[in-house]
């Protein structure tokens, strides 16, 4: 039987309801949001991208070197759906959710966590070698 | 009860196994494997994002009017983590998978699709109203 739960990733999956709506059509408090979710979390951001849709509504990502943080917003429905996707011991995901449902003003959420990679180290460790280290052990 | 399975989106999340290593340490196949996925799923691409790390390893996202693609590649592990979420009934999330599943080499792959925004239309319809709509009643 294989280990279950170990793996390279955790991926928080959450469902944010009864927002406020006027802050899920505000790119800017959005954005400032999601960076600080990321420090949060201890992650370490690479670039992000954000987006004010017409008439209403948000879409908003930021590349962390642990992973990733996104998220689509319907400021009509007063729903967001975000994820933090972090890898390594070193960040805790749930502290950035935390800072999202804050900001946000979200009155229910759910929340569903998946372990992203599970086995694979087991698996395939072994499997490849960067080439550059295959040819500097047929120069040597 | 509640209707279930009638949400906003579809959040495929696809654990790609065996998959090629070379290819997926080269960032440059990565950044057009997801471009070609966002356009094979009928996305509309806003901006995106891709990062190379030391030693190796690729991360990136596509971020699409409909929401977007991720990918995070463990050449090590012949692994990435791979999501297509997109909103709307133009767009088919899967047909961006099997871009990624084929451009990768992937030999195996686990799937899931969560629906995001469960009820969410049924439940807050009215909700909210953009100010400027507000006002503009207020007005005349």
């Amino acid at each position: 039987m294989k280990r279950v739960g170990v793996g390279l990733g955790k991926h928080i999956i959450a469902e944010l309801f009864e927002c406020d709506s006027d802050i899920l059509d505000n790119v800017n408090v959005i954005k400032e949001s999601l960076l600080e979710a990321a420090t949060t979390s201890n992650s370490t951001v690479i670039n992000y991208s954000f987006h004010r849709f017409k008439p209403y509504g948000v879409s908003g990502y930021v590349l962390i070197a642990e992973s990733h943080i996104s998220i689509h917003t319907w400021p009509e429905y007063g729903y967001a759906a975000v994820d933090v996707f972090t890898c390594g011991d070193k960040t805790n995901p749930w502290k950035g959710l935390e800072v999202l449902k804050n900001r946000l003003k979200a009155k229910r959420i759910t929340v569903m966590e998946i372990t992203r990679g599970v086995n694979v180290e087991k698996e395939y460790n072994g499997y490849w070698k960067p080439r550059r280290r295959i040819l500097r052990e047929v120069l040597t």
